[in-house]
């Protein structure tokens, strides 16, 4: 095996020496992973939304490529709001994210499963049922902004 | 079918009218899109390093979808490389990505190679596997950075 030790040591060290718990080396990775997470997933998530709309031609395949990244990225940006990320700016997240935990926590998982739905419906290739789930899915984005985002 | 209007409608025209090819609303999306899916993929890359180096202990499951993350984030930031993305910043990619584009595919498609590589690794359950695997995808991000990305 030959690679470039220091690259894969400054890699490995990111996330060296944390507790499992502690995904990341310091808060600002978290907030700026969560960001990440959620930007990329409002793009794609935009995409079907033209389609949705009208704005763009309705596309089968495009739909649920864009709603693969859309699910896969609904899973990931609640890791970042853990312990200590409440303090990091620039940030849209109001306190209620830390002190109602577990009603976030079902907000999360609430998109999880809309956006799993979402994908489904982009697969049975109708427009129709793609416009129905954008809705749904579009209504939980907002139901947590609407509490948990500044605007 | 019940949905805020408002929402979906900043949703749809975020990517609404524009030509199929520019994904992007502004180049400052495009930026801000490559920077985010290569963010995320490095964090988890980051966490398959720590394992590989040792500084936490091997986890089968965790290395399997730490790579699954790693491979789908491989594919989405050339995207973000587009014509007119050369003169946003603060970037730290080179002036090279697009003088050189069909160079710099290569190796975009390098690394969706290797990924996928190191996901087949992480899913034998084999930390030697992995150990291989990590240190060839390592190199193929050094390889592309030494070329492409400022320090």
């Amino acid at each position: 095996m030959k690679f470039a030790i220091p690259f894969v040591l400054a890699v490995a060290t990111a996330a060296a020496s944390l507790p499992a718990a502690a995904q990341f080396a310091k808060p600002e990775d978290a907030v700026k992973y969560r960001q990440s997470a959620l930007f990329i997933m409002s793009q794609h998530f935009g995409r079907i939304g033209a389609m949705v709309n009208g704005r763009v031609p309705y596309d089968a395949a495009a739909a649920v490529q864009n709603a693969e990244i859309v699910a896969e990225m609904s899973k990931l940006p609640w890791a970042g709001f853990g312990p200590g990320t409440d303090k990091v700016t620039p940030t849209r997240a109001k306190p209620e994210v830390w002190t109602e935990q577990a009603k976030f926590k079902e907000h999360n998982e609430k998109l999880v499963g809309e956006t799993a739905k979402l994908l489904a419906a982009a697969k049975t290739n109708s427009l129709d049922n793609l416009k129905v789930a954008f809705g749904s899915t579009a209504n939980t984005c907002k139901g947590c902004h609407d509490v948990y985002r500044k605007d």
